[in-house]
């Protein structure tokens, strides 16, 4: 057995922080990416250029991996069993994997093991969604392609039949679900490995602005430990039953029952680094990227305690300045502890091209510089 | 401006963790490495194959490079004037970096800054280390060529005329040395930048073994905070001096006057991220990695506190296991909280291929996990 080579399919800010985070392990990273340009392209040394729906490619590129992990979930199934047929170890494999490409596989499989969901069922068309509106108490009611979607794309907020039209018109299915009336969102972080070792990080609390991740508190500020601990338990026992490898992000909604009780309900899966444990870098003791590689090598696990009372995540969205340098700039030297993560991606209006991690013991403090850091590279503030 | 180009020379394990320090900053890194196999040619993806003595090929890779610095500090320093005369800012640059290739002249330079050092002069030939000896109270003295030395390499402890014939046969001027009693070893590690901003780590306890650092603890234990202070001073004052720009580790004996007074003397200078300071990767809130790239590129520098009351590093040597993944995995099992920095290097005998951090409120316990994690990647122990 020697230091493995990890094949990471996707060239995003994942794959890229995933490498940074495989350096200190010793490990030899190679990386199949759209373009050289991609952000995590810019950053490693053994690069293929290619298409990942193209299963020559892939099989290509899995020549010399000792395992193929991904910084995105669009490869499709079949092409994922093609390469295990061909003995590459594949992780999260197919079978886990889907549950994150497909929401309709996903709430079917969630609602059989007992996890509890928003009501929700596949509907036809959208007389189907009225019908299921009328099911669940009235629009509105959200509407979801199964497939394809992400930050808020392939989501509708729908409130007459008339309204529904849209999310038909992909042709993928579209699976209606109850507009939960939710205190607010959490996620629950955990990573386990092929041998069935798995660790959780506390449960955090996600804001989200426009349906794209903004914030992310962690822990989760005023939140019960039997409620931390149910959600810990609940994304433990999702990757149990689904056999997930690596890291997996249970998206969650808290909510109030009618007697006052807090509750959650599943939200989204997302099985790879996850923007709800960027904190993790700088606010844990083994970041989810160091932990998904160890996961997927299936190497011991590290502690995925925080090493600060409190650590918050702002997602930097580019704004105002096509170059974000002298803002940068004026960050470090407003507040020497902030950590800036940028993925050296073009600025476009609304995109994510890089993050902030703040920690310390006062929260509001911790949030405010976060808070600012983000504001200030956003162009939104200028002082 | 925008996001720089760093040009890095040399591809060791310092421009290995440069570059991974890099990463989340958004800056592009481009490596000159001798070969395509070294430390961090494996893990950059803009990487030159060349020779650093050779001109023509330095000026080369400097295009596009918004700011040159190092790895080691063997290029030599007319090369490093044609640089900066094409226009290509060298940081540190060649004023700065020749007291940290030529003892000689460092030697001379500390003493008319009035800096502590160990008493010393150039010596001619072995009759002349004779008659320094006897300037000095006697043998033993140590013996160091000027240039070329490094990890006790280049450095003699002569215990007689007789004895003193090896360090000139290089051909190389001959620095004499009083060899002091001194208490133990510190460094004092500091960044600087061009516009003359500074930081101060904590002033660490390195312990070698055989000439080779093998142990570092921050901060040192049981030093009092006025010498800790006054070394502090004393590396910002030499910084200041001899206008170093970016990481400077000032290697420090801590000695006992006749009346039981501690004091320091200065040993060496290193003019780049030094083993001293590879504790801060996990054990500061910025790393010297981090740090000194924000200096070559004139950022606002980051906070250097410790995140926790102690750190350990102790490097890890090649010993009895050509690949050590399993006795890494071991590692990693028994203590979820190591901290593993491979460098990718071959192992051999005595050869530095890593290095593993620990941090925590109990130093005995601190210390006996990197202890214990060094010892069995190098298989002196196999439990």
């Amino acid at each position: 057995m020697t230091f493995p080579v990890v094949g990471m399919v996707g060239g995003g800010q994942l794959a890229r922080m995933t490498h940074e985070a495989g350096i200190p392990l010793g490990l030899k990273f190679k990386l199949l990416s759209d373009t050289p340009q991609d952000s995590a392209a810019q950053v490693v040394s053994e690069v293929v250029i290619g298409d990942y729906r193209d299963l020559d490619t892939l099989r290509a590129f899995a020549q010399g991996c000792d395992v193929i992990t991904f910084d995105h979930e669009h490869v499709p199934t079949e092409h994922l069993r093609a390469l295990e047929a061909d003995g590459i170890p594949v992780r999260p494999g197919p079978d886990a994997l889907v549950h994150a490409q497909d929401k309709g596989v996903m709430r079917a499989r969630l609602t059989e093991i007992g996890a509890p969901c928003p009501r929700n069922r596949i509907v036809s068309d959208p007389a189907d969604a009225a019908a299921f509106a009328e099911e669940v108490g009235g629009f509105p009611v959200i509407l979801k392609t199964v497939r394809g979607g992400y930050d808020g794309k392939g989501v509708w907020v729908v409130r007459s039949e008339a309204d529904a039209a849209d999310p038909f018109r992909a042709g993928v299915p579209v699976l209606a679900e109850e507009k939960v009336d939710f205190v607010r969102e959490l996620a629950a972080n955990i990573v386990r490995s092929p041998h069935g070792q798995a660790v959780a990080y506390p449960v955090v609390e996600s804001i989200q602005v426009d349906g794209v991740c903004d914030t992310v508190i962690a822990p989760a500020p005023d939140l019960s430990e039997e409620l931390a601990g149910e959600a810990q338990q609940l994304a433990l026992r999702i990757a149990a039953e689904l056999d997930v490898v690596g890291h997996l992000a249970v998206e969650l909604f808290e909510t109030r029952g009618p007697d006052g009780k807090p509750g959650i309900l599943v939200n989204e899966l997302a099985m790879r680094p996850h923007n709800s444990g960027h904190w993790t870098q700088d606010g844990a003791i083994t970041s989810q990227f160091a932990n998904h590689v160890r996961a997927v090598l299936d190497l011991p696990l590290g502690d995925p305690r925080p090493r600060a009372p409190w650590t918050v995540m702002c997602n930097v969205l580019g704004g105002g300045y096509p170059d974000m340098y002298q803002a940068y700039l004026h960050c470090m030297a407003r507040d020497p502890q902030l950590k800036i993560h940028m993925y050296g991606k073009d600025v476009k209006p609304g995109r994510k091209v890089g993050h902030v991690n703040t920690y310390g013991d006062d929260l509001a403090d911790v949030r405010e510089r976060a808070r600012h850091a983000a504001d200030y590279l956003r162009g939104t503030i200028t002082e």
